[in-house]
């Protein structure tokens, strides 16, 4: 079972996978459920009845609609860094952190699958980082390693883009990991029930115009998801549809030599098992003439 | 002019300072003219018109009152880290970094004036950052310094609640300014334009029972308001609503010998010449159980 948030002539929708197809219902009809978000908030079975509701809707061909981030306005985005053992070594750092190094990501910076990730006009340093998320289900405080995973919801990938120069500009990562059009988060939502505890067994890859440029095993995260949803809710609640974004194996741009960034015409796409394909276009920004009417 | 975002029997409301004291309405009545958010959004006329509006109103005792932060549910909550030459030298870093060091609060961190800022189980060193907030009122993206205070609605004050060895566990800082209930923000908005220019001139003081624990001009700030929203927009759409939590002065428990750990039953107030006086009680946190309904 797989959902798609999509928007069609401007309209939002949502679709779920059928044997006949994706078939969904738009927000300005009747039966339409709610964004997957509405559904995680309403909570008990509302998602289960959604599905049902939008298998008798209309077809939904995936090359005629725009994707939306699986949820688009998150209370919480909460980003993990140097989760790979590899990767914090080809970071620099010399020692793995004990504990999870946290960050957050505002809104503002999401896209979904298809739109371009935008290379910004003041720094060249644009990086990868293929990433699998977990969304919440249920408000969860105070929860132990052996119940976090009930209150994960489902899965999805991101690639957490980041403007290198700017990530390390000043002692926190905020700016870096924060330009408008990044964050890019899809295609899909897949239900936790119908996937491996954790997504433990699947397999990662991230592709730069063709060529594999990150693989790994979720297996090898140094914080498995149960882990961080237990140590988040040991400081905070978290709330049904907050997006945790799990942190990225060995092979980013940065670390390579020559590094290598990405720019206008590039492809990059992330593939997690059984949860579909990310796939961004790279494209260079060209600024808007400031907002004139402050 | 103030405003005050408050709740009446759980029943949200908002009011405004008359000659006769706050005058406001609650969502429930007709006239109610939305949230501070909801105006700042709406954009044009809609803060004075509400303003009008709201001085028709009833009248509210700011004794009878719970206070709501002045928005509760921003897209963006950026906190400037090591923004006063003094408290960037006590915190321990040798070098005043040349980029301002930002970090993100999440929503479910706020509080209002009067509410219990929370020492968690889990440690106790927790501690206070006063601090000047700036809410943006324009959309902003690539804003230059000379314009940047064009797209600032107005001002409040902040309690930057921090745990210390949380913030420091890891790479980033987020888990320690991140604990439920810790982000005391208010008591009022006040229009920019009741202001001087990005806040110049006006002294800032946090009062820890009664002894003066931080006291600065807002001038002492390494990077200005004008300046930090104009560096915010060169990487991200900055929106109406959004609040920018501007740093702290030197004095905080940390830097102190003993360091001097904030508990039970103390009081901490900010206050900012003009904009008020934020108040908050510490209480200790009991953990509830866990929530058994996953």
């Amino acid at each position: 079972m797989k959902f798609l948030a999509y928007a069609q002539n401007g309209t939002e929708g949502l679709a779920i996978e059928t044997d006949n197809g994706f078939r969904g219902l738009l927000s300005t009809d009747k039966k339409y459920p709610g964004s997957l978000l509405d559904l995680l908030k309403q909570g008990g079975t509302a998602l289960e009845d959604a599905g049902k509701t939008l298998a008798g809707g209309q077809p939904v061909d995936e090359d005629q609609v725009t994707y939306l981030p699986p949820v688009s306005d998150p209370e919480k985005i909460v980003c993990v860094g140097l989760n790979y053992h590899d990767h914090t070594a080809e970071s620099g750092f010399a020692e793995q952190p004990d504990y999870p190094t946290l960050f957050g990501r505002f809104n503002s910076s999401l896209i979904g699958h298809g739109a371009p990730i935008m290379r910004p006009d003041c720094s060249d340093q644009l990086d990868y980082e293929g990433e699998l998320v977990a969304i919440i289900g249920h408000e969860a405080r105070d929860v132990s390693e052996a119940e976090a995973l009930e209150y994960v919801a489902g899965y999805s990938i991101f690639n957490d883009g980041s403007i290198r120069d700017y990530q390390f500009k000043a002692p926190q990562w905020t700016p870096g990991k924060n330009f408008d059009d990044t964050g890019a988060f899809g295609p899909y939502f897949i239900p936790a029930d119908a996937l491996p505890d954790g997504c433990l067994g699947l397999k990662l890859k991230t592709v730069l115009n063709g060529k594999v440029v990150q693989e790994a095993m979720i297996d090898q995260m140094v914080f498995s998801v149960a882990q961080i949803v237990s140590i988040c809710s040991q400081f905070m609640t978290l709330k049904p549809g907050d997006v945790i974004v799990t942190g990225t194996p060995s092979g980013v741009g940065l670390a390579r030599k020559p590094q290598r960034w990405m720019k206008d015409g590039d492809v990059c796409e992330v593939e997690i098992d059984q949860l579909g394909k990310l796939s961004n276009p790279i494209k260079d920004r060209v600024p808007a003439k400031t907002t004139e009417n402050a």
